[in-house]
Protein backbone atom coordinates (compact mmCIF):
# COMPACT_ATOMS: atom_id res chain seq x y z
CA UNK A 1 0.00 0.00 0.00
CA UNK A 2 1.00 3.69 -0.39
CA UNK A 3 -0.24 6.51 1.53
CA UNK A 4 -0.24 9.93 0.11
CA UNK A 5 -1.01 13.11 3.37
CA UNK A 6 -1.08 16.19 1.69
CA UNK A 7 -1.20 19.14 4.65
CA UNK A 8 -3.33 21.62 3.42
CA UNK A 9 -2.67 24.79 6.05
CA UNK A 10 -5.21 26.77 4.86
CA UNK A 11 -7.54 24.88 3.16
CA UNK A 12 -11.48 24.75 4.23
CA UNK A 13 -12.62 21.71 6.15
CA UNK A 14 -16.14 22.59 5.14
CA UNK A 15 -17.52 22.46 1.65
CA UNK A 16 -18.67 25.85 2.07
CA UNK A 17 -16.41 27.20 -1.26
CA UNK A 18 -17.27 28.22 -4.71
CA UNK A 19 -16.81 26.03 -7.74
CA UNK A 20 -16.13 29.17 -9.84
CA UNK A 21 -13.56 30.60 -7.37
CA UNK A 22 -11.43 27.50 -6.14
CA UNK A 23 -8.46 29.15 -5.10
CA UNK A 24 -9.47 32.57 -3.80
CA UNK A 25 -12.50 30.94 -1.61
CA UNK A 26 -11.56 27.59 -0.27
CA UNK A 27 -8.12 28.45 1.37
CA UNK A 28 -6.00 26.63 -1.78
CA UNK A 29 -8.11 23.31 -1.28
CA UNK A 30 -7.45 23.37 -5.42
CA UNK A 31 -4.08 22.76 -4.85
CA UNK A 32 -4.82 19.49 -3.23
CA UNK A 33 -7.73 18.24 -4.98
CA UNK A 34 -4.49 18.26 -7.88
CA UNK A 35 -2.62 15.90 -5.48
CA UNK A 36 -6.02 13.64 -5.67
CA UNK A 37 -5.67 12.97 -9.31
CA UNK A 38 -1.86 13.10 -8.93
CA UNK A 39 -2.22 10.07 -6.53
CA UNK A 40 -4.82 7.82 -7.75
CA UNK A 41 -4.83 7.97 -11.23
CA UNK A 42 -3.24 6.34 -14.18
CA UNK A 43 -4.07 6.36 -18.13
CA UNK A 44 -6.20 3.05 -17.26
CA UNK A 45 -7.99 3.74 -14.15
CA UNK A 46 -7.72 4.45 -10.69
CA UNK A 47 -4.52 2.97 -8.64
CA UNK A 48 -6.24 0.11 -6.01
CA UNK A 49 -2.94 0.31 -3.56
CA UNK A 50 -3.32 4.03 -3.17
CA UNK A 51 -4.85 6.19 -0.34
CA UNK A 52 -4.60 10.35 -0.05
CA UNK A 53 -5.35 11.63 3.02
CA UNK A 54 -6.26 15.54 2.76
CA UNK A 55 -5.58 17.11 6.15
CA UNK A 56 -7.85 20.12 5.70
CA UNK A 57 -6.88 23.31 8.88
CA UNK A 58 -8.83 26.08 7.33
CA UNK A 59 -12.30 27.26 8.75
CA UNK A 60 -14.53 26.58 11.41
CA UNK A 61 -14.88 22.93 10.50
CA UNK A 62 -11.04 22.57 11.16
CA UNK A 63 -9.12 20.30 11.76
CA UNK A 64 -10.77 17.70 9.67
CA UNK A 65 -9.34 15.04 7.07
CA UNK A 66 -10.57 13.04 4.44
CA UNK A 67 -9.44 9.88 2.82
CA UNK A 68 -9.92 9.13 -0.32
CA UNK A 69 -9.15 5.25 -0.73
CA UNK A 70 -8.36 4.27 -4.49
CA UNK A 71 -9.70 0.92 -4.15
CA UNK A 72 -13.08 1.53 -3.30
CA UNK A 73 -13.46 4.95 -4.72
CA UNK A 74 -15.81 5.76 -7.41
CA UNK A 75 -16.41 8.65 -9.47
CA UNK A 76 -12.97 9.97 -9.84
CA UNK A 77 -12.68 12.00 -12.41
CA UNK A 78 -9.60 13.63 -13.44
CA UNK A 79 -10.33 17.03 -14.34
CA UNK A 80 -10.95 19.76 -10.98
CA UNK A 81 -13.84 20.94 -11.29
CA UNK A 82 -15.31 17.16 -10.48
CA UNK A 83 -13.00 16.87 -7.93
CA UNK A 84 -14.11 19.54 -6.47
CA UNK A 85 -17.63 18.90 -6.77
CA UNK A 86 -17.13 15.35 -4.96
CA UNK A 87 -14.95 16.90 -2.16
CA UNK A 88 -17.56 19.59 -1.34
CA UNK A 89 -20.80 16.76 -1.65
CA UNK A 90 -18.81 14.84 1.05
CA UNK A 91 -17.25 17.67 3.37
CA UNK A 92 -21.18 19.13 3.28
CA UNK A 93 -22.55 15.15 3.98
CA UNK A 94 -19.46 15.10 7.39
CA UNK A 95 -22.03 16.43 9.66
CA UNK A 96 -22.24 15.03 13.69
CA UNK A 97 -19.23 13.58 13.12
CA UNK A 98 -17.72 11.53 16.01
CA UNK A 99 -15.16 12.52 18.17
CA UNK A 100 -12.12 9.99 16.39
CA UNK A 101 -12.77 7.69 13.52
CA UNK A 102 -13.33 8.19 9.72
CA UNK A 103 -16.44 8.11 8.41
CA UNK A 104 -17.70 7.03 4.98
CA UNK A 105 -20.09 9.25 3.35
CA UNK A 106 -19.46 8.36 -0.58
CA UNK A 107 -18.14 5.26 -2.01
CA UNK A 108 -14.58 5.41 -1.21
CA UNK A 109 -14.52 9.04 0.26
CA UNK A 110 -14.22 9.48 4.32
CA UNK A 111 -13.78 12.34 6.70
CA UNK A 112 -12.59 12.23 10.11
CA UNK A 113 -11.98 15.10 12.70
CA UNK A 114 -8.80 15.61 13.95
CA UNK A 115 -4.78 16.80 11.80
CA UNK A 116 -2.90 14.26 10.43
CA UNK A 117 -2.52 11.93 13.44
CA UNK A 118 -6.16 10.56 12.66
CA UNK A 119 -4.86 8.29 9.46
CA UNK A 120 -1.69 6.81 12.03
CA UNK A 121 -4.29 3.82 12.70
CA UNK A 122 -4.94 3.08 9.04
CA UNK A 123 -1.21 3.09 8.63
CA UNK A 124 0.40 0.93 11.19
CA UNK A 125 3.50 -0.39 10.59
CA UNK A 126 4.08 1.55 7.57
CA UNK A 127 7.09 3.02 6.81
CA UNK A 128 6.76 7.12 6.92
CA UNK A 129 8.54 9.55 5.26
CA UNK A 130 8.08 13.03 4.20
CA UNK A 131 8.73 15.63 1.70
CA UNK A 132 11.60 18.36 2.16
CA UNK A 133 13.38 20.36 -0.91
CA UNK A 134 16.71 19.27 0.79
CA UNK A 135 16.62 16.40 1.68
CA UNK A 136 18.41 13.06 0.83
CA UNK A 137 16.90 12.73 -3.09
CA UNK A 138 14.79 9.53 -2.84
CA UNK A 139 16.01 8.01 -6.28
CA UNK A 140 19.51 7.53 -4.10
CA UNK A 141 16.90 6.11 -1.16
CA UNK A 142 16.67 2.93 0.14
CA UNK A 143 12.98 2.25 0.90
CA UNK A 144 11.52 0.28 2.95
CA UNK A 145 9.68 -3.04 1.42
CA UNK A 146 6.27 -2.94 1.97
CA UNK A 147 3.69 -0.02 2.75
CA UNK A 148 4.83 3.61 3.18
CA UNK A 149 3.64 6.67 3.47
CA UNK A 150 4.61 10.27 2.34
CA UNK A 151 3.71 13.47 4.03
CA UNK A 152 3.95 16.75 2.25
CA UNK A 153 2.67 20.55 2.52
CA UNK A 154 0.28 22.09 0.06
CA UNK A 155 2.17 25.60 -1.54
CA UNK A 156 3.38 26.54 2.23
CA UNK A 157 5.34 23.50 2.80
CA UNK A 158 4.90 21.53 6.22
CA UNK A 159 5.28 24.02 9.17
CA UNK A 160 8.02 23.25 11.86
CA UNK A 161 5.99 22.14 13.95
CA UNK A 162 4.50 19.25 11.86
CA UNK A 163 7.78 18.30 10.77
CA UNK A 164 8.52 17.98 14.35
CA UNK A 165 5.89 15.68 15.15
CA UNK A 166 6.82 13.47 12.07
CA UNK A 167 10.83 13.40 13.05
CA UNK A 168 9.66 12.56 16.27
CA UNK A 169 7.99 9.50 14.84
CA UNK A 170 10.84 8.38 12.82
CA UNK A 171 9.27 9.92 10.12
CA UNK A 172 12.63 10.17 7.04
CA UNK A 173 13.18 13.36 4.85
CA UNK A 174 13.47 12.18 1.19
CA UNK A 175 13.61 15.24 -1.84
CA UNK A 176 12.16 14.42 -5.47
CA UNK A 177 14.91 16.77 -7.00
CA UNK A 178 17.02 20.25 -7.08
CA UNK A 179 13.56 22.21 -8.11
CA UNK A 180 11.07 22.99 -5.29
CA UNK A 181 7.53 21.96 -7.16
CA UNK A 182 4.00 22.13 -6.75
CA UNK A 183 2.70 19.17 -4.29
CA UNK A 184 0.82 17.35 -6.77
CA UNK A 185 4.04 17.11 -8.98
CA UNK A 186 6.10 15.85 -6.03
CA UNK A 187 3.37 13.30 -5.99
CA UNK A 188 3.69 12.14 -9.20
CA UNK A 189 7.55 11.96 -8.67
CA UNK A 190 7.01 10.08 -5.82
CA UNK A 191 4.49 7.54 -7.64
CA UNK A 192 6.77 7.34 -10.44
CA UNK A 193 9.60 5.68 -8.08
CA UNK A 194 7.89 3.19 -6.33
CA UNK A 195 6.62 2.43 -10.09
CA UNK A 196 9.98 1.84 -11.12
CA UNK A 197 10.60 0.10 -7.99
CA UNK A 198 8.00 -2.60 -7.61
CA UNK A 199 8.64 -3.71 -11.90
CA UNK B 1 14.65 25.77 -24.05
CA UNK B 2 12.59 23.30 -23.47
CA UNK B 3 9.51 22.86 -25.86
CA UNK B 4 6.39 20.33 -24.92
CA UNK B 5 4.09 19.55 -27.39
CA UNK B 6 0.64 18.24 -26.50
CA UNK B 7 -1.18 16.80 -29.40
CA UNK B 8 -5.26 16.95 -28.51
CA UNK B 9 -6.78 14.47 -31.15
CA UNK B 10 -9.85 16.11 -30.32
CA UNK B 11 -9.30 18.88 -27.77
CA UNK B 12 -11.53 21.99 -29.73
CA UNK B 13 -9.51 24.60 -31.59
CA UNK B 14 -12.22 27.64 -31.10
CA UNK B 15 -13.29 28.65 -27.84
CA UNK B 16 -16.65 27.51 -27.88
CA UNK B 17 -16.57 25.37 -24.41
CA UNK B 18 -18.01 25.45 -21.16
CA UNK B 19 -15.95 26.36 -18.40
CA UNK B 20 -18.59 24.32 -16.22
CA UNK B 21 -17.95 20.77 -18.15
CA UNK B 22 -14.90 20.95 -19.64
CA UNK B 23 -14.06 17.33 -20.18
CA UNK B 24 -17.75 17.31 -21.83
CA UNK B 25 -17.67 20.24 -23.88
CA UNK B 26 -14.22 20.76 -25.12
CA UNK B 27 -13.05 17.80 -26.72
CA UNK B 28 -11.01 16.52 -23.40
CA UNK B 29 -9.44 19.80 -23.86
CA UNK B 30 -8.35 19.86 -19.84
CA UNK B 31 -5.82 17.14 -20.62
CA UNK B 32 -3.79 19.38 -22.30
CA UNK B 33 -4.42 22.60 -19.71
CA UNK B 34 -3.13 20.58 -16.88
CA UNK B 35 0.19 19.46 -19.11
CA UNK B 36 0.38 23.73 -19.44
CA UNK B 37 0.63 23.83 -15.46
CA UNK B 38 3.02 21.09 -15.30
CA UNK B 39 5.39 22.38 -17.83
CA UNK B 40 5.30 25.52 -16.74
CA UNK B 41 5.03 26.02 -13.57
CA UNK B 42 7.26 25.65 -10.20
CA UNK B 43 6.69 26.62 -6.93
CA UNK B 44 7.85 30.02 -7.23
CA UNK B 45 6.68 31.04 -10.43
CA UNK B 46 7.21 30.21 -14.53
CA UNK B 47 9.83 28.58 -16.25
CA UNK B 48 11.16 31.17 -18.54
CA UNK B 49 12.90 28.37 -20.35
CA UNK B 50 10.10 26.41 -21.30
CA UNK B 51 7.39 27.11 -23.85
CA UNK B 52 4.20 24.47 -24.37
CA UNK B 53 2.47 24.27 -27.78
CA UNK B 54 -1.02 22.87 -27.52
CA UNK B 55 -2.44 20.96 -30.57
CA UNK B 56 -5.41 21.49 -31.42
CA UNK B 57 -7.48 19.31 -34.00
CA UNK B 58 -11.37 19.06 -32.95
CA UNK B 59 -13.75 21.24 -33.74
CA UNK B 60 -14.61 23.63 -36.90
CA UNK B 61 -11.77 25.35 -36.75
CA UNK B 62 -9.22 22.80 -36.64
CA UNK B 63 -6.33 22.34 -36.90
CA UNK B 64 -4.95 25.26 -34.43
CA UNK B 65 -1.61 24.97 -31.98
CA UNK B 66 -1.49 27.24 -28.98
CA UNK B 67 1.79 28.38 -27.86
CA UNK B 68 2.38 29.24 -24.29
CA UNK B 69 5.86 31.35 -23.70
CA UNK B 70 7.11 30.80 -19.91
CA UNK B 71 9.06 33.11 -20.74
CA UNK B 72 6.60 36.09 -21.07
CA UNK B 73 3.04 34.67 -20.24
CA UNK B 74 1.52 36.39 -18.19
CA UNK B 75 -1.77 35.72 -15.77
CA UNK B 76 -0.83 32.09 -16.03
CA UNK B 77 -2.39 30.28 -12.62
CA UNK B 78 -2.28 26.60 -11.68
CA UNK B 79 -6.19 25.66 -11.17
CA UNK B 80 -7.77 24.65 -14.46
CA UNK B 81 -10.53 26.62 -14.77
CA UNK B 82 -8.23 30.06 -14.77
CA UNK B 83 -6.02 28.14 -17.29
CA UNK B 84 -9.62 27.35 -18.88
CA UNK B 85 -10.90 30.74 -18.75
CA UNK B 86 -7.22 32.16 -20.12
CA UNK B 87 -7.42 29.85 -23.39
CA UNK B 88 -11.05 30.26 -24.22
CA UNK B 89 -10.53 34.55 -24.60
CA UNK B 90 -7.38 33.80 -26.61
CA UNK B 91 -8.69 31.17 -28.65
CA UNK B 92 -11.95 33.11 -28.98
CA UNK B 93 -9.74 36.05 -30.20
CA UNK B 94 -8.00 34.26 -32.67
CA UNK B 95 -10.07 35.88 -35.75
CA UNK B 96 -8.75 36.46 -39.12
CA UNK B 97 -5.24 34.66 -38.46
CA UNK B 98 -2.90 34.22 -41.70
CA UNK B 99 -2.70 31.33 -43.11
CA UNK B 100 1.03 30.77 -41.36
CA UNK B 101 2.73 31.88 -38.28
CA UNK B 102 1.38 32.75 -35.01
CA UNK B 103 0.13 35.54 -33.75
CA UNK B 104 0.09 36.68 -30.31
CA UNK B 105 -2.99 37.38 -28.67
CA UNK B 106 -2.81 37.88 -25.15
CA UNK B 107 1.12 38.51 -23.15
CA UNK B 108 2.66 35.12 -23.79
CA UNK B 109 0.40 33.46 -25.64
CA UNK B 110 -0.12 33.15 -29.44
CA UNK B 111 -2.18 31.37 -32.06
CA UNK B 112 -1.28 29.80 -35.44
CA UNK B 113 -3.45 27.61 -37.84
CA UNK B 114 -1.81 24.36 -38.73
CA UNK B 115 -1.07 21.23 -36.68
CA UNK B 116 2.36 20.53 -34.58
CA UNK B 117 4.32 21.18 -37.98
CA UNK B 118 3.62 24.92 -37.19
CA UNK B 119 5.49 24.84 -34.31
CA UNK B 120 8.57 23.40 -36.02
CA UNK B 121 9.98 27.11 -37.02
CA UNK B 122 9.82 28.04 -33.87
CA UNK B 123 12.13 24.55 -32.64
CA UNK B 124 14.87 25.01 -35.68
CA UNK B 125 18.24 22.75 -34.14
CA UNK B 126 16.38 21.53 -31.62
CA UNK B 127 16.89 17.73 -30.40
CA UNK B 128 13.30 15.70 -31.10
CA UNK B 129 11.58 13.55 -28.49
CA UNK B 130 8.71 11.89 -28.63
CA UNK B 131 7.08 9.78 -25.65
CA UNK B 132 5.75 6.35 -25.71
CA UNK B 133 4.93 3.58 -23.25
CA UNK B 134 7.30 0.68 -24.77
CA UNK B 135 10.56 2.68 -25.43
CA UNK B 136 14.09 3.40 -24.03
CA UNK B 137 13.36 4.84 -20.23
CA UNK B 138 14.40 9.03 -20.16
CA UNK B 139 16.51 7.64 -17.44
CA UNK B 140 18.90 5.79 -19.20
CA UNK B 141 18.53 7.76 -22.70
CA UNK B 142 21.80 10.04 -23.42
CA UNK B 143 20.03 13.63 -24.13
CA UNK B 144 21.44 16.15 -26.40
CA UNK B 145 22.84 19.27 -25.09
CA UNK B 146 20.71 22.38 -25.77
CA UNK B 147 17.10 22.96 -26.62
CA UNK B 148 15.20 20.05 -26.87
CA UNK B 149 11.39 19.06 -27.59
CA UNK B 150 9.19 16.49 -26.45
CA UNK B 151 5.83 15.26 -27.83
CA UNK B 152 3.14 13.34 -26.31
CA UNK B 153 0.17 12.65 -27.12
CA UNK B 154 -3.59 13.10 -25.05
CA UNK B 155 -5.32 10.10 -23.19
CA UNK B 156 -5.77 8.97 -26.90
CA UNK B 157 -1.76 9.15 -26.85
CA UNK B 158 0.04 10.09 -30.16
CA UNK B 159 -1.67 7.82 -33.14
CA UNK B 160 0.24 6.17 -35.83
CA UNK B 161 0.29 8.77 -38.56
CA UNK B 162 2.10 11.36 -36.22
CA UNK B 163 4.76 8.83 -34.70
CA UNK B 164 5.67 7.90 -38.43
CA UNK B 165 6.03 11.54 -39.50
CA UNK B 166 8.39 12.01 -36.18
CA UNK B 167 10.03 9.43 -36.81
CA UNK B 168 10.90 10.51 -40.08
CA UNK B 169 12.37 13.81 -38.63
CA UNK B 170 14.52 11.53 -36.66
CA UNK B 171 12.65 11.98 -33.57
CA UNK B 172 14.06 9.59 -30.65
CA UNK B 173 11.20 7.54 -28.85
CA UNK B 174 11.38 7.64 -24.62
CA UNK B 175 9.02 6.60 -21.63
CA UNK B 176 8.98 7.81 -18.24
CA UNK B 177 8.25 4.26 -16.65
CA UNK B 178 6.51 1.29 -16.01
CA UNK B 179 3.16 2.58 -16.21
CA UNK B 180 0.82 4.22 -18.46
CA UNK B 181 0.44 7.63 -16.96
CA UNK B 182 -1.36 11.04 -17.61
CA UNK B 183 -0.17 13.18 -20.25
CA UNK B 184 0.33 15.99 -17.23
CA UNK B 185 2.53 13.61 -14.72
CA UNK B 186 4.86 12.87 -18.17
CA UNK B 187 5.23 16.19 -18.66
CA UNK B 188 6.39 16.58 -14.49
CA UNK B 189 8.55 13.47 -14.96
CA UNK B 190 9.73 14.70 -17.88
CA UNK B 191 10.45 18.33 -16.58
CA UNK B 192 12.25 16.60 -13.36
CA UNK B 193 14.35 14.33 -15.60
CA UNK B 194 15.75 17.58 -17.34
CA UNK B 195 16.50 19.79 -13.82
CA UNK B 196 18.17 17.07 -12.26
CA UNK B 197 20.70 16.66 -15.71
CA UNK B 198 20.94 21.04 -16.09
CA UNK B 199 22.01 21.13 -12.08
Amino acid sequence: MRYFVIIGQTATASGEFLLDDLPGSSGRLDVLLRCIRAALSFSHGLRHDTRVYLVLRGGAQAPRTLRIDGASAKFIRPDERSLAILVKKTLAAAVNLPASGFVELRPGLAVSRGDWQCALPDMHGAALYWLEQSALDIRNAELAPGTMAFFLGDHHGLNAETQGELLALGAVPLSVGPVSLHSDDVVTLVGNELDRRSV
